[in-house]
């Protein structure tokens, strides 16, 4: 419980590494967040700030004196600069782009053509390289001298750059040392390409068995490589990405952003969604003179519209799923709609006959709950239908379906479900 | 896109790594799921079991012949076990037991000691270990016969077996042979209790910048490790269990799970919802008096509804991630009360005011525009409070909010707008 003991701060500070800063800093109010943030060291405040998410880190951008930017970029590095790019204000990134040396400027420049979304935006290059025609001896005075964290391999490059083996750490200490490394180098070492997708690619590095991976441009040279630690940072980004979405926010929303601020951002999901909602209410407009003599239907609609939504959102769900991790394509998506056809069927009848007697019993309307029972089912049918087709085709489109997916489906249950419903009711009790 | 590529398919066996056969067969309905995996080599076959989801896992296990286990179990270690152990009937799992060694049975109980939420149920034992009193040499002695994945330290531990400290394996190379390694050993070197929850053990371990963290039992003493690949996996079923619990559904389940288990799986969330789905029912039942004689109130009703829950899930999101990377506590709840307030009461009004112009307009009727407006205002107020209440208090009493959360909130928000609209327009339309 990091925050209480914020009381003794003294101690948090010293003892507390970034990361826990970060997350420290995040939990707090505003004003509280700003006191904290001046009381910690100097030599710490630039990598607390690449620890945080972007909109509590701005509050902390914003608060810090411009005379102070110059000692805290003082060994800022290419990766820093990607990282911080998006929160700081053109004059201060100019400012940190100046204080790079020539070989970081060239590696933010090479990332910075790769957007976040593609893994070359993420490399770092604190590898371990040799020539393809190295010796174990090279190895060993490699390792010697210098050893990045998560390095378990050599990689070797031939004369134009291009990676060509990876040779294990480990065997160096058993081998003869005039050995060339090409004679012990890993069949089939996996190579990422720059341009893959960002999530795909951390899943592959971290169970890949190894520290880092190498990520080479489309001439296969080798420009960087990815890390078990970078790869975990976007694999929880992604997925957090993920459940914020699905409310409408964002991976990067501060628990405390300025309520102004929190009130806009969330003011455009709760706009996209009242439209969805005015489109229902048209539907059931169109039925008002059935609703007035019969207000049974009225009570019921919730009803009608909850299951359909919940059956909805769990086929939705399984979907945008297996689209993520590739699960789900061309070839099974007919066999999927056919399964999720048959579970929404299935489940159709059963709720429908539950809920249709539910509905005669407290109504004593026999009629009525054959009415509910058919609107359910035919309901419950088209959240299947539509809890596969919607994800995929937004998919096809390279629309997010964890952010849009719940909108376009519950408009189709509420008219599904409304039309039905009152439709029938229509038909059968006037 | 592993699934086209099935056509060929001894190209794919012949290639494909367990991770790769195990998302593979998961995509595949369950007739051509058991054709592959009889056709994927019996040295293969535990390694892909192990990388499977459970429910697509069982259909594989049941597909397989008795006689063939004793071969799949020739190589299984008390990690795979505990892995597989859920999905083995039995028989089954007393053959896998068997056929482990007797340093594995201890390893399986003492990991099975823990439960499958704590850390301690998911350590690995492939770490280098030496005495407190170890010198440089025998360090380099130790790297030369073995070197683990993802170990980058030696762990020293004294006579009791208890852990001490950890030395960078990088140091070996550079230091004098007869150097104590508890001269050159790491201050705070991170440590793990094996009673600890495993996602965050999982994010720990990630950006800890090593390989892996040493777990110790309650005495102290040092029980195993959990390296980045196992912590990987934690957070990737921690995160898919979340956004999976928010549909009602596990983390294992199947895309193409049999018609009835996948209808019956979903049938209880169905239940859950249709039972407050009711409750929203039964509150609008109180009103249906004022609806038959102002119909546009039923008609609106969805609008009112959608509001509160949207408004509602936005607040309970963020607070469930809060809560999650423990940044939500007791010390920050009040703040966080007070801002979600503050931005419900912002929204409220803007919502309160576009609707109920929406409403004035489209029923002619500005008496309808003032009571939904203060309906939404009051809904949506409500949602921001139960969205903070809400799961810090099934937080506090041991349950997931990512589950129950929604429902509950839901619940909450249909009650208040549905009375509110319902009750203000009985007061003042009838």
């Amino acid at each position: 419980d990091l925050y209480s003991e914020t009381s003794d701060t003294a101690t948090v500070l010293a003892q507390a590494d970034e990361v826990e800063l970060a997350l420290l800093l995040e939990s707090l109010p505003i004003q509280e967040r700003i006191i904290l943030w001046q009381t910690i060291p100097d030599h710490k405040k630039l990598d607390v700030l690449i620890e945080m998410r972007s909109d509590p880190r701005a509050v902390l951008v914003s608060a810090t004196e411009p005379e102070q930017w110059d000692v805290l970029f003082t060994d800022i590095d290419a990766e820093d600069l990607l990282e911080l790019a998006d929160s700081l204000p053109q004059e201060l990134f100019e400012r940190a782009y100046t204080a790079l040396d020539r070989l970081q400027k060239q590696y933010y420049t090479e990332a910075d053509q790769y957007p976040e979304e593609q893994i070359g935006h993420w490399i770092s290059h604190d590898y371990l390289v040799l020539p393809i025609n190295a010796k174990v001896r090279d190895g060993l005075r490699l390792i010697r001298r210098e050893m990045p964290r998560h390095t378990d391999v050599i990689f070797l490059i031939n004369r134009s750059g291009h990676f060509s083996e990876a040779v294990p750490i480990a065997k160096l200490h058993v081998l003869p040392e005039h050995l060339h490394l090409t004679d012990v180098s890993l069949d089939d070492f996996p190579i990422i390409s720059a341009v893959e997708e960002g999530q795909l690619v951390a899943k592959e590095v971290l169970l890949s068995g190894f520290g880092a991976l190498p990520v080479v441009d489309e001439n296969e040279k080798l420009i960087g490589r990815i890390d078990v630690t970078t790869a975990a940072e976007l694999m929880q980004e992604y997925y957090e990405g993920q459940i914020m979405a699905s409310a409408g926010m964002d991976e990067d929303e501060d628990l405390f952003s300025p309520v102004r601020k929190s009130a806009k951002g969330r003011a455009i999901w709760l706009g996209i969604n009242l439209l969805t909602a005015f489109v229902a209410s048209a539907f059931i407009g169109m039925f008002e003179a059935t609703i007035q003599q019969v207000v049974a239907l009225a009570v019921l609609m919730p009803v009608v519209a909850s299951m359909g939504g919940i059956a909805g959102s769990q086929t939705l769900t399984l979907i945008i799923r297996g689209l993520a991790l590739k699960q789900v394509t061309s070839a099974n998506v007919g066999a999927l709609l056919s399964k999720e056809f048959k579970v929404g069927g299935l489940n159709g009848v059963i709720w429908a006959v539950v809920i249709g007697v539910v509905a005669l019993l407290w109504f004593n309307d026999p009629l009525l709950g054959l009415v509910i029972g058919i609107a359910i089912f035919l309901n419950i049918i088209a959240a299947a239908l539509a809890g596969v087709f919607v994800p995929v085709i937004l998919d096809k489109y390279k629309i997010d379906p964890a952010l849009s997916g719940s909108v376009i489906l519950t408009t189709v249950t509420d008219i599904v479900g409304f039309v039905a419903f009152l439709g029938l009711g229509t038909v059968f009790l006037l």
